[in-house]
């Protein structure tokens, strides 16, 4: 069982036999821990799209559509980005359409992949869980932003890494362990250097970062399934 | 004064401003290491070249031609990419063509930079005191292993951005940074998990790693001038 790390989109061409793996897509801030919310309260899928007129056709469907481009809501969508939108007594027992700059790009970059798992800090102990008992190997794709590396999906690719064995890892991801050794007690803090904390901060939404941040609060996984993610 | 780090050669199409930035190449083991210790023992000049072709037409003139292929000299060269095949008696005062794996690929990808310099652990501190006399912009681009990121090209990045201020650092170089922090006491232990180790170490060349690992062994530092490495 070997782990990689893909630390930008850009590289994930150098992922080999895509087929026969787990690639857990990793977009901290903050798509990947608001699909692990939204599927948290009740919502029975979220269904990924890259495209925002893919997103606009289900919403004239009567799907609930969340989205957003550069960290705004789309104008007429019932949803952002952040995960303080989805509440349970507004989208439990519904499906709803996501997309969002980064995260929706690299679910569907794996699609081909045994399986895709999503990854937050939130859920970290329960994707470990469910990784370790698929026993394959893994690929940790970190979204980032725009195609550049960034330090909270780095440091979540650490964390996985964390619970296995340093001979399992390749080089990227024995540089996100070493990284989220120093860092895992201060995650916020860290994340304040971060280019994305300074962009993100600067709109207003301290407040997602800091639940985007919380370790274990959510003990259910994600994972795509003919096109649609729901809970494993 | 602004830090980037590009862990792959994949990713040196997203820096901007080339010209304007002092360039870092970064590949440990061993290009990087060994073109710092071929000027410190006297060689008037290195000629990067990523092409066996043209070091065999250097060759041919009467140069003294070094380089490897996957690890291995290249047959009929004078010296293979060991830092100890370049010793003082045989290089003092005269030119010396390498060609390389990685290395002179990313000095070649490199050359429209401001400058480009060569980075090495063996002098870390002269690399650090001559950017910060340059006062650019700064790009520490790691070679890599055929276009991987390697985990000992990114911790000397680390080490190099331990220098500055983390608000003067991207992400890439925060992560390095991080990682550096932990390790930075047990250089060789850390490599001794990395892929490029594993790779070297069964050719036997422990030796040219624990080398290559020595900080601040030579005081002096190579840049790129007119298509020649020379001491600044």
């Amino acid at each position: 069982m070997k782990i990689e790390t893909v630390l930008s989109p850009a590289l994930f061409y150098q992922i080999e036999h895509l087929e026969d793996k787990v690639v857990v897509v990793i977009d901290i801030l903050r798509a990947t821990s608001t699909i692990t919310t939204i599927l948290h309260h009740g919502a029975t899928a979220v269904i990924p799209t890259k495209e925002e007129a893919v997103a606009q056709e289900y919403k004239a469907k009567g799907y609930l559509a969340g989205g957003e481009r550069s960290g705004e809501t789309i104008p007429g969508f019932d949803f952002g980005n952040s995960p303080f939108h989805y509440k349970r007594e507004l989208i439990h027992g519904k499906e709803i359409v996501l997309t969002t700059t980064n995260g929706t790009k690299c679910i569907e970059m794996a699609q081909n992949a045994y399986q895709v798992v999503i990854g937050s800090f939130l859920n970290l102990n329960k994707v470990v869980e469910h990784i370790t008992f698929m026993n394959r190997d893994i690929v940790l794709f970190c979204a980032g932003w725009k195609e550049k590396i960034n330090l909270e999906d780095s440091l979540f690719a650490g964390a996985v890494a964390s619970y296995f064995a340093d001979d399992d890892l390749d080089d990227s991801t024995l540089l996100c362990l070493d990284s989220y050794k120093v860092t895992k007690d201060h995650l916020f803090d860290t994340l304040r250097k971060s280019n994305h904390f300074r962009r993100l901060a600067s709109k207003g939404v301290i407040e997602d970062i800091e639940y985007c941040c919380m370790l274990n609060t959510i003990n259910s996984v994600g994972i795509l399934k003919d096109g649609k993610l729901i809970l494993a």
